[in-house]
């Protein structure tokens, strides 16, 4: 029985409860949501102590080496979808973010922010598949923060995770050192979350079969950095997917870029589900893919860095980076004529991560 | 003009524009936004990056620092209160949140989560008090992310921010240190933000006069672990105020404490808003206080070094620590009586931070 509820009475009813305005009141109610749920869940001592923070011992940083902070909203709508929850989501996100800075993930950071009458079932649920997923990535929640808002005012959960890593020493990663001539290499299929999102929104998702790739890619990183260290941009296509990554990366670098159509790899579901939902995969989130831009010298030895990794198995080099003061991104399409991959000004869905 | 209107066409009207669900879709739009605003106002080299996420300079750690992480949600209701926002709010939070942690904070990372319709009018003038309170801080907001929900999923806009910083050398500060004999120190007036909040809910803000005491204390922190690096327990009493933060920090060390209630420092007006509102200033959100916990032999040290700087001049010890198995705190009352500071399941005042 945690202190909370033997100074106050019952445990908390995971079967049956809800969630209540008072749990997120700073008072006992928290505290017992906090000890019996978070807690007991994401088991580290730095959680243990109890204070408002994480004291942590940073290993000594060789010279160059930064530290590397990411920080991310999941708001993903529904809460449950194929191949993963918000919770999991949430964790592969910022861990991700931090990897994409050419960082090894140390800690993260969770607040949530729960809508009143939330079943605890569902949270629970929530943040079990949160825990499995830090603990599955080796890296500790090693602390956070709980608030819930009037029924109405928020959308069952909401959650926050930062993360904090180390830059791998001598590895330089910026979108800005997108340069001409680089090669851009894509580590697998494209759109499977947006489609598996958006298939589960329409209630199609027995149809199309497709799953989310959610996943974290911090161990791909590593692989990738260590067989070539001069990689110059890493991202993940998440919202607005491959074609709205890249035009963020042209605007910055200042460049343009050119895709190979035949060489984007779709899964064959997700082109007939996209097709279905009037959707193009290349605008489609994805949730466990990066893209690695790289000069073109190393581009087969990161290749086949991240084909012999299980998340990158269907790598492919996809394109290259141009001289372009427009700094356009556009496709070579299978039929021999170039297609603009337009920035878009929204997406196509909305509430996708 | 910004890259995204470079190439996109207008400015974003902050006079009478408001927030689309397609400034959260990581598109063109978005990147407005960001440029537009954020960028522009929180104006720092790590965030012109345009990274997903920040890589920073770390100074080398002597032995036994720690690096500290601190995150919270801030979903105040409503966004603007006598005294400050929820801007300013979200920075002297989490600042405090590291500082309690007896650590100078160094980096700040804000996540937006905007509700559809929100007007960018309201948005620019929060995201202002955020920046003018980072600054006035030292600490810039070097990453972040925008997330935004359809119309009646949100409330206007949460703000979630993440702190990042550096243990003082030396310093041990933990609510487990917490001992028999130890002094307890508040570093000023009781109650005044929750007061300010709720007489803004209620609309007796200009009856009251009271305004909310937001302020980031790691100057007064600064200060007193020059004076007392032995402090034992540093703890803002934020939601739930001093009554729960005391409680929580008895349980946590497994102690008693003793206050004296005619020591305990309430403005005026706040005791007769809070006698017409029905509330306990005990009970109360502070938003720029922390209570010390130090060994009886310094407090006074401690005191004086509190009282010395603007933010603690109304500073006092308060009580002490006592061995008591129930972990009671208790009011020794003006009459002469004892009264139980109960920790209570609830607060009394939802979304107070």
């Amino acid at each position: 029985m945690s202190k909370a509820a033997r100074t106050h009475g019952k445990p908390l009813d995971f079967a049956r409860g809800r969630v209540e305005l008072s749990h997120g009141s700073g008072g006992k109610a928290s505290a017992q949501l906090i000890e019996e749920l978070f807690q007991s869940a994401f088991a580290n001592a730095f959680l243990d102590a109890q204070d408002d923070g994480a004291q942590l011992p940073l290993p000594a940083l060789a010279p160059g080496q930064r530290l590397v902070i990411a920080t991310d909203s999941h708001v993903v709508a529904p809460l449950l979808f194929p191949g993963g929850d918000i919770g999991c989501l949430a964790v592969h996100g910022t861990l991700n973010d931090v990897a994409m800075n050419g960082a090894q993930p140390l800690w993260l950071a969770s607040a949530f922010i729960i809508e009143e009458g939330l079943p605890l079932a569902d949270l629970r649920r929530i943040v079990a598949s949160m825990a499995a997923a830090a603990r599955a990535a080796g890296v500790p929640i090693v602390t956070g923060d709980t608030k819930v808002v009037e029924r109405g005012k928020g959308d069952g959960v909401f959650i926050t995770t930062t993360g904090v890593g180390v830059t791998y020493a001598g590895s330089e990663i910026s979108a800005r050192r997108a340069a001409p001539g680089d090669r851009i290499l894509v580590s697998g299929t494209l759109g499977d979350h947006g489609v598996a999102v958006m298939s589960k929104r329409q209630n199609m998702d027995f149809a199309t079969g497709v799953v989310s790739d959610t996943a974290a890619l911090h161990g791909l990183v590593d692989a990738l950095l260590r067989a070539v260290p001069d990689v110059h941009v890493l991202r993940d296509p998440t919202r607005g997917g491959l074609a709205s990554t890249l035009n963020e990366i042209a605007q910055t670098a200042g460049v343009g870029m050119r895709l190979q159509e035949q060489a984007l790899p779709v899964r064959e579901e997700v082109r007939a589900a996209c097709e279905f939902l009037g959707l193009d995969p290349l605008y489609c989130a994805n949730e466990g893919k990066l893209i690695a831009i790289c000069p073109p010298d190393v581009a087969d030895t990161a290749l086949c860095a991240l084909r012999a990794h299980p998340l990158g198995r269907d790598a492919a080099i996809v394109g290259h980076v141009v001289e372009d003061r427009h700094c356009f991104v556009s496709l070579h399409t299978v039929f021999g004529g170039e297609r603009m991959i337009d920035w878009l000004a929204g997406e196509q869905l909305p509430r996708i991560c």
